[in-house]
C-alpha cells in the first residue's frame, strides 16, 4: 500500500505520566514502590522516576520531594516524533504560550509545556522515551511485563482525572476535544444548570477515557482530583481494598462499580503527599468509529457513578470532593 | 484544529463478526443464547444474528443452518464509510478480485468480500450497519450495554484466529500487515524452519490481536482455529469452565493465561457446529506508538502458549490443531 | 476404640431449612429458581421445596403462597434420630410448649416445634429427611453437588439472622447457648446499653454462625431479618451484584466485606415476598476448641459491619433495619 | 441443659501443625514468610515457628534447619486437655508404642507422639499451645486476624496428605477412622486391585479433608507428599500461580479445580526444603450426620482429580508423584 503523501497533523498517543509533588517523598515511595507494586527506575536529587510491570518507557510517574502537594505536570506521550513541534507550532498560531520542558524529567527527550487554555492544567507533550531493562532480579520471564508482577499489582497508568471552574469547564472539554482531538465518550451536565458540563471522559485510545474533566467543588481551575492506575482483575481491587483498609493510609471509597465505563475502583490517597489515588480495573472499549457520547442524567447518574459497591460521598462537604492543586506554567 | 486537506486511506476499524455454518441451528443456539449469553437481534430463514451485551451493532455472529460447519465470512468494520469504496480501489490495482457482499448479512450496508492472497480466508469489509435497541425485556440501565448481562457473560467478539499452510502463512501475514495496517504485536517462527512463521499475532487497535495467523497442522490453506468472545474478568472464565464442564459440550483447554497478550483463555466446541470457540478475559494494550513486536523462541513459547493453568495440546495429532474450514470467494 | 456407652446428650448439626411464606410464589420461584439456581425438588399445593446444587437432602427451602409474608418455620437439623425426642423430653423437663411437627414439610421425617424463649422464633427440629436424586437432565457429573450449578450459583443455605426485642435478646441468646449447645463467636453490645446485646453470631459448626440473633429496630420478638445463601467465591457476589442492578428487585446494600466473620456480602429482597435474602462467601471456620468469643466495640464496630464495600444502611429508618415477622407456635 | 456424667472420649479438633526439616532455612523463610506471606512468631536456634493471619495459636508450620527434608512431625490438636492423656491411654492399652513429646516444639505444652500403625507418620496429639499477640507492625484491624493479610496471603493451614505403600494403607486408613474417629469422605480404589484404598479423604471437622493418604508411587510407608495452606478466594490462586511462575520456584501442577473436594489448588515446592507445598482454596463443608463416603471410579476419577485447569502429573514417573520422607518415632 503506497501511503498518501500528506500529514494528518499531531496526535496524542496516550496519556503517559504525571508528576506529583509529595512532602514526604519517603512515604510516598513506600506506598507506591512497596505496597502498589511499582518499579522505581531512576531516583536522583529527590526525585523518583516510577513505572508499572506492563510498562516498558522511563516512567509513568514522577514523585518530587518539595513542601507542597502539587501536581507539577500531565503528560502525555504523542504518536509521533514531530508531533511535539507540530503541535508547537499549532499552539503558537492560537496564541498560546508554551515553555520548552525538555530535561525537566529524566529519560524523556524533548517536551512541550503548555497550560490547557480555561482549566490552566500544566500539560507536557513528549515522543522520545527511555525504555529501560529492569533489573535482573526484577525482570520477568514474560516478554510483555518489564518487571514481575508484585505488590498489589499496579501494571500501568490508566487515566488522570482533572476538575476546574464551573466557567472554564466547558472551554477546557471543548478544546481538549478540537484541538487535542480528544473524544468525548460519556459526559453529564449540570442537573441546576445544564448548560454546564459536571464530568465528560474523553478518550484519544479505545478506552473509555483517558483524561476526565469536570467542575471543582471548590470552583477553582488546575484542580486535580485523580490518577488511576490499572490492575489485572476486578479481584485485584478486592484484594487491594482488604489489606489497605488495614493500613494506615486514607481511604476515599471503593470497592464499587462505576456504570461509567463500567471499571472497578478503588480510592485511596498516597500517604505521603494526600493525593488521590485510584486503582481501576475492567471497563469496556469503544473501537466503533462512530460512537456517539452517551448523557447520564438523574436518576440514572447515581447508577452512572457506583453501579453496585461503596458508593461516592459526592454530598456537600463530602469525601470524594477534595481536590490538590497543580503548577503553573513555569513552575 | 484545521484539519490538512488529505486522505489518509482506508483503515479497519475492529475485526466486527463472523458468519459461522451450522448443521445444526438450534443447538448452536443454545449454546450462544442460552449458555454464552448473547442475544439473537434477529433470525430469519435460517440464519440468527446475534451479538453480545456490550456490542450496539446489529450483529457479531451470524449463525446459517448449513449442511457443512464451515466459515461462511470474517467481517470487518472500516474506520469510515468511503473507506470501503477506497478499499476496492486498492485491491482492485493489485489485481486483487472481490465480490460484492451487500446484503449478505442483515442490518448491514455496502460491503466488500475478497480472499485473503495465499491464506485464502474470506474476509468482508463493511461500515454501514444497524444499531438496533434489544427488545424490553433485555434491557440494561446502563447506557453503554445494549442488553442486560446474563448466562456466562460474553460481552462481545475479542479477535479470531485464523490458519494456512507453511507455504501460504509468510505471505499471507505480509499482505495483512502491509496492505490492511495490521500491525505485528508477538510472533514466534516454526523452530524447526525459522524462516517461517508459525504464529503472529496482530491488531489494527490497542488489543494485542484482533486477529491472529499461523500454520494448520493440515498444511492448507483456509483454515480457521477459534473466534474469541470476551467477558469481563478471568473469574467469568473459571465459572463458565465449572459449569461447561458438566454439560455435553466438547472441552478443549482451559482455564489457562497465555503468556502471550496475558488474556485467561477457555477453548470449547459449539455443539452444534464444533467450530472451536474460545472464551476469554484480561490481556494488555498497547499504547506505544513505537511498540516492537515481541518474539518468543523455545523454550520461553511454552510459557507464551500457558503462563499457567491447562497446556494446550499442540503434540503430534493433538487436540488443540484441528481446525473447521473456510467458505471461497462465492459461496 | 471402644465407644463408652453413654450419651452424650442432643444435639444441633446444622441449621438446615427455611420457610417462607410468599404473597406471589411464581415471582419467588422465578428469584430462587430462576436466578439464583436453586432446585425445585417438590411443588404440591402452593408450596414449593428447593435445595441448593451442594445439597443433598430434600430442601433447605420452603416457599408457601400465602397472604402475609410470615416466616412459617426455621428448620435445624439434629445429630441423631433420637435427638428429636430427647430435645423433646428437655423441652418438657423446662415446662417449655412443643408441637409435634411431623409432616408439616414433605420429604421430612418425625419433626418437633418450638418457640425459642423470649424471641419467640417458632424452630422445628428433625433427623429423617429424603436425598433424593435430582432430574436427569440437572444430574452433575461431580459426586458432591445434587445437581449441576447454574444460574447465580446458590449452593446451600448458610446461616439465618433473627432480631427480637431489646428485652428478650439476652434471654434468647443465653437460651441458645446453654440449651441448644450453640457457641458465642462473635458479638457486640448496645453502645447506649452496654448490658443488652445488640447482635450475637452463633454456632455449633465451624461457621462463624449458623445463626445470629440481635436486637430489632421495631423492638418486637420474631422478628426475621435475613437468610443467607451461600456462593463459591466472592466474585460470585460481585457476579450476582452486577446482574441484580440491572433487574426489578429491591437492592438492599452490597458488595461488600463484613469484619465480623469476614464473608461477603449482597442483600437484596425476594420479589414474592419481601423477605431479605443474602447471598455469602467466604468467611473462616473456627476449629479451636477454646475460642473466646470476639466482642466488637465502637469504633472498630463499624469496620465490623463492613471491612469494606457498600455500607449497612443501619441508621434512623435505615434500610437495613426492616424485618419480616415469624408465625406462632400453632401456625 | 444439665451435661450427663459422661467422657466421650478423646477427640481430634483439627491438624494443627506440621514440621518440616529444610537444608536451607532462609531460603524457606523467604518462602513462607515473604512470599506466602505468613508470621514469623518466634525462631530460635535455626527452629522457626509461623502461621498463617487467621491463626491464632503460636504456630502451623515449623521449619527446622537440619541436613535432609524430612517431615519431623504431624501434628494435631485434640478437643479438651486431657485427651492428651486419654489417647495414650487408648495407645497403652493398644500396645502401640508412644513417646513423650512435651517440648519438643516450643508454645506448645504435653505432647504425644506416635507412629501411625502401618504407615508409620509421626504424629503429634497436644492441646495447650499458646496464644501470642502479634507484634505491633503486624496487627489487625480485624479482631478474627492475628495479623493483616500480606504477601499471597495464607491463612491457616488446611490439611496433610500422607502416603504409604500399598501393603499399609488400608491398615492406616482403617486406623484412622476407627481409633482416631475420623471419617471418610471421599475415596477412590485402585482400578487395578480394588482392594486397595488408591486415597481416602477424611476429616474430624466439616472440612472434605483435614488429612488424606493414598498409596506412594514408591510403594513406601511413611511419606509426605503434601501439607495445604488456605487462601480466600480462587483468584488468590491465580494470582499466587501468575507471581511464582516467574519466580525461581519448583512449579508442580495448577492452578486447577478439584472435582474431589471442589477447591482450588496450586502445588508448588518449597525452594529451600524441595517439600510439596499446596495453596488451596474454597471446598464444600460437609455438615450432614450420616454422610455417606464418595467414591470415584474410573473415569469419572480423572475429573475427581481435575475438575478444570491444569492436570495433575500422575503418570508413570509423572511429577506429582514425587514425595518426601518422615521422621521416626525417636528424631
Amino acid at each position: 500500500m503506497t501511503q498518501p503523501d500528506y500529514d494528518p497533523g499531531p496526535q496524542i498517543a496516550y496519556a503517559g505520566s504525571i508528576g506529583l509533588g509529595t512532602p514526604d517523598l519517603e512515604k510516598s515511595l513506600w506506598f507506591f514502590r512497596d505496597l502498589l507494586g511499582m518499579e522505581v527506575v531512576e531516583q536522583v536529587d529527590g526525585v523518583a522516576y516510577l513505572r508499572g510491570y506492563q510498562e516498558h518507557v522511563h516512567h509513568s510517574l514522577v514523585l518530587t520531594q518539595q513542601e507542597e502537594a502539587v501536581v507539577n505536570s500531565y503528560g502525555f506521550r504523542v504518536k509521533r516524533k514531530q508531533d511535539v513541534e507540530l503541535f508547537h507550532k499549532q499552539f503558537e498560531n492560537q496564541g498560546l504560550r508554551t515553555v520548552d520542558a525538555t530535561g525537566r524529567e529524566r529519560g524523556r527527550g524533548e517536551a512541550l509545556r503548555f497550560l490547557v487554555p480555561g482549566s490552566e492544567h500544566p500539560f507536557e507533550f513528549y515522543y522520545d522515551i527511555e525504555r529501560p531493562i529492569a533489573e535482573e532480579s526484577l525482570r520477568s520471564k514474560n516478554l510483555s511485563n518489564s518487571s514481575r508482577r508484585r505488590g498489589l499489582g499496579v501494571r500501568r497508568l490508566d487515566h488522570i482525572n482533572l476538575q476546574t471552574s464551573a466557567a472554564t469547564v466547558n472551554q477546557a472539554e471543548g478544546w481538549l476535544r478540537e484541538e487535542l482531538g480528544f473524544k468525548r465518550r460519556e459526559f453529564a451536565r449540570i442537573p441546576q444548570a445544564p448548560d454546564v458540563i459536571m464530568a465528560s471522559w474523553l478518550s484519544v485510545t479505545s478506552q473509555v477515557h483517558d483524561i476526565a474533566i469536570g467542575v471543582a467543588a471548590e470552583d477553582r481551575p488546575g484542580q486535580f482530583h485523580h490518577v488511576a492506575f490499572n490492575v489485572e482483575n476486578f479481584h485485584d481491587i478486592l484484594t487491594a481494598a482488604d489489606q489497605i483498609r488495614d493500613l494506615d493510609i486514607a481511604y476515599g471509597a471503593g470497592p464499587g462499580k462505576h456504570g461509567i465505563g463500567q471499571a472497578m475502583y478503588l480510592y485511596i490517597h498516597d500517604p505521603g503527599s494526600g493525593h488521590r489515588i485510584e486503582l481501576y480495573s475492567g471497563g469496556y472499549h469503544i473501537y466503533d468509529p462512530d460512537w456517539d457520547a452517551l448523557e447520564w442524567k438523574l436518576p440514572e447518574l447515581q447508577l452512572g457513578q457506583t453501579w453496585y459497591g461503596d458508593v461516592l460521598d459526592v454530598g456537600p462537604g463530602g469525601s470524594f470532593l477534595s481536590t490538590t492543586p497543580s503548577a503553573g506554567l513555569v513552575p
